[in-house]
């Protein structure tokens, strides 16, 4: 059984794990996005491959929900003391991995070979891939004009309404080695419950993502990232009502026009109607278990 | 009244923070050695440099000798973790300042413009200029080949014995801007008891440098590194008896032929010959009012 999962972090990392616990070993490959990837003190920052890496490999901060737990902030500090910007929050814990990715990137090495080497590291059997490995970033154009994603998000801590998503670099990105290959061979194509615009968006603009998709054999189910019409966390919600015009399981679901076959959403969101076949069941992820739940119900909804 | 002291990092940081303390603010400008600097997961590490700044604002570890007080170790922990390089220990703290450097340098901001940055965000009225603003790396001979500095004296514990020591980029490197003027302008010169193959020796070997002090009108005064012939830490006693033939004053005078009209030395060393004027006192800086001290013996025989 082959399963692959497009991806963002939060929400999409605590999904995969639990696909990864529901699946047997070596059955996962997960398409992480590299849209929001953002270099900081000279770093290069892949926020959703890193969420995805942490959560398979049982380091993430489960309460913040990302970098590492037990992480400390000292060399943030430091370099804020001699004059460094410290509006990105990035952990001891978290440089140390930035170090190895950034200076393995400046010798010529492609992320998708770096995140194999570091899921290896991690000693797990789930394959994560990036998107893509070339210069892919998204961008937020805002009343207050265009902004970059970090900036918005981080930054600007989401406040600006989101009139649409550009994703800069996506008409020359190609996809990173293996995921076409993956996405053809697949049994199943899941979508996590990530945000649609600034999550799996990008993603889907890499050139030939898309298509593949579209010509799958597989069915293609994704997951709702709203309970009762609004985001666990993020800015989702205000930006499906802005750009979609409502956050009913039909206005995700559009988000996915021609791409799935059947979209799991929330018991608070039932009944309702959809262009798509809907599964209704429990879709908050409070903990590990209830993740490996929801992954078995969408498993179940994917393998028809 | 203008003092410059060529310094390396360790006691000629001790060293240096003794004149401050016994100087006027503003009196002292240190020309730091860059010969030792070293590249470590992507960031560009000087160790010189950085023992300076340390010690002059204060942050040193005092123990230790290097690196910062109440530092932490956890990025390269988890560098190692993804297969990093740890053989050079980088604390959080001192990565802090790595990533603010390294950013800078990548950008093409020089080193010294660099280095003033920092000396003045820790609030210091004292100079810290690089020898040279150009690529310059100590080199060590050794019978088991030629090894980079840091890979001899970090790397290998610098066990080796050394035949000779070479300054690659010594032929092309132009002193740092300030250099040669405030050599120039100084009322007094000082070398550091640091280790004058290794520490002084790259300084010396910028182009320009030595020939300014040869020329001087100022007096230039040594402190000599070694007590009863031995070195306080690091491998210079090993270092002088081999390619020199002893750890006499006269040994350590002569590795400074031509540039000092004095040079200081320990009680322990005493009675002594040497082909320069030699001043006794105790040397060893056991702590910052000992430094202090001898700071002010020195500036004594500089003046005098």
């Amino acid at each position: 059984m082959n399963v692959v999962v497009l991806s963002g972090g939060g929400g999409g990392a605590r999904f995969a794990r639990g696909l990864q616990d529901a699946l047997a070993p070596g059955e996962l490959t997960v398409v992480g996005n590299v849209g929001d990837d953002v270099e900081v003190l000279g770093l290069h920052v892949s926020p959703d491959l890193d969420s995805i890496l942490y959560t398979l490999a049982g380091v993430i901060d489960e309460e913040r929900g990302w970098g590492r737990a037990g992480e400390t902030w000292n060399a943030l500090a430091a370099a804020a003391a001699w004059g460094g910007e410290e509006w990105f929050r990035l952990g001891d814990l978290d440089i140390g991995l930035h170090l190895v990715r950034t200076r393995a990137l400046r010798e010529g090495t492609r992320l998708s070979e770096i995140t194999a080497g570091l899921v290896e590291k991690a000693g797990l059997e789930t394959r994560i891939l990036p998107a893509t490995d070339d210069r892919l970033r998204t961008r937020v154009v805002t009343p207050a004009g265009e902004l970059s994603f970090q900036e918005w998000f981080v930054g600007r801590a989401h406040r600006d309404e989101v009139d649409t998503v550009v994703f800069d670099g996506a008409g020359q990105a190609r996809p990173a080695p293996g995921v076409l290959d993956a996405l053809d061979a697949a049994d199943s194509i899941l979508v996590a419950p990530s945000n649609p615009y600034v999550s799996i968006g990008p993603i889907l603009a890499v050139r030939g993502i898309r298509e593949v998709i579209e010509g799958r054999r597989a069915r293609c189910v994704a997951v709702s990232p709203l309970i009762g019409g609004r985001a666990v966390t993020g800015p989702l919600d205000r930006m499906l009502r802005r750009m979609a015009g409502g956050t009913t399981p039909a206005h995700v679901a559009l988000s996915y026009r021609g791409l799935i076959d059947a979209l799991v959403i929330d018991e608070a969101d039932a009944p309702c109607e959809a262009p798509v076949e809907l599964v209704v069941t429990k879709t908050l992820m409070r903990d590990r278990a209830s993740a490996r739940r929801l992954a078995e119900v969408v498993l179940e909804a994917a393998c028809g």
